[in-house]
């Protein structure tokens, strides 16, 4: 039984890896920087992307999906800004696959996008599993909390190219100690960029959008990728 | 193939309630109180049963398992109050389920026990799926994490008899609408109990106690379970 199960979760694990291959030679093949956003729910992945969001010139060439198991109040709050947005509802899925990708992107023109930003649900656990063709996973932690997490949550952290430390305003009134924080996230993961940031109080922006730049600077450059 | 994935889970969640129905016999047969915690990763759980287990008299027949991917730092944040507790390692896995829950308590002697409390892995989808066989769901939400998570993860919410409305001291510093948080915990869940606490400022935890206390009595009484 335990053995079907394992074999079967692989199967779907190669299913899911052969669709996100297609969609990263897709990205590749147009230059398109796409971004899978992780974290527990509420540590302000859909902020983050308002923030960024808001901070792009109207004709930057964005698209946005953001799932989620139930509601599509993120797209609503995403599609203020004026770029596409679209909502993948997973009905209790707990993580977006390639799949779902897939499926959403035959909806639009991928040769309008230079950058797709993929908002998946809020887990810490499942979705690392999943590859969504992406070039790269950013995994925002907030500082509410606790500096463990790196250590409890291994696989998540150390698939990460960049670890968003957000909610930083919030630094005063928790016990949550930014060193160890570091060093936790090191121990998992030594190359990861780590990305100090507050939204509502807009600190640590500068640096997210210039390690966003880079990224994009990375797959448009012919040697990259 | 989907439809293999979909019943291979349904008899991997009926083996599952088989277990956990064991054990909630065996639970009622003794009279013991079992509570399963879940949340998001970092919403207070560990701190919360810390700040339990520091109100009990020494007597108190408490036990306590506490889940984790990976890491015992829960376990030995637990032992120092003097109950017993065992970490259970999931390795990978992003919930408990009732065979893990089963094999730990082979460990102890369930005689000597009038309440057990299990902390879930720190996940807001996958736990609500697996039954440990315990007598009540609590759901623990930071305030932290925005009033629109009930929403967002409907299944959970809609099985917790109590939701712990956790690090209400932080609420000056965040935008958090406790009135709406509450009308979109009581659209999932019209029964559960709301209690608000905050663990590092002592508050709202003799609410929490007196809750306790009554979901006690339930069990002992004859006529209860």
């Amino acid at each position: 039984m335990e053995t079907t199960r394992v074999s079967l979760e692989k199967k779907v694990l190669s299913e899911n890896d052969r669709i996100a291959a297609n969609l990263r030679e897709e990205f590749h093949q147009r230059g398109i920087l796409c971004l899978n956003f992780i974290s527990s729910p509420g540590s302000g992945k859909t902020s983050l992307l308002e923030c960024t969001l808001a901070g792009f010139h109207p004709a930057t060439r964005v698209g946005v999906l953001t799932g989620d198991i139930q509601t599509d109040n993120d797209a609503r709050r995403l599609a203020r800004y004026g770029f596409p947005v679209q909502q993948i509802t997973t009905a209790g899925c707990c993580h977006l696959d390639a799949r779902m990708i897939e499926k959403s992107l035959k909806l639009w023109n991928l040769d309008e996008l230079d950058l797709l930003l993929i908002e998946n649900v809020g887990n810490l656990v499942c979705p690392a599993s999943y590859n969504l063709g992406e070039h790269a996973k950013v995994v925002v932690l907030s500082v509410t909390e606790g500096e463990d997490k790196p250590l409890k949550y291994p696989a998540t952290f150390h698939k990460a190219r960049a670890v968003i430390l957000n909610k930083i305003d919030l630094l005063p009134y928790v016990p949550f100690n930014l060193d160890l924080a570091r060093q936790n996230i090191r121990a998992m993961n030594p190359d990861a960029a780590i990305i100090e940031t507050s939204c509502t109080a807009t600190k640590g922006l500068s640096d997210w959008r210039e390690w966003l730049e880079n990224a994009q600077a990375e797959v448009r450059s012919p040697v990259a990728v």
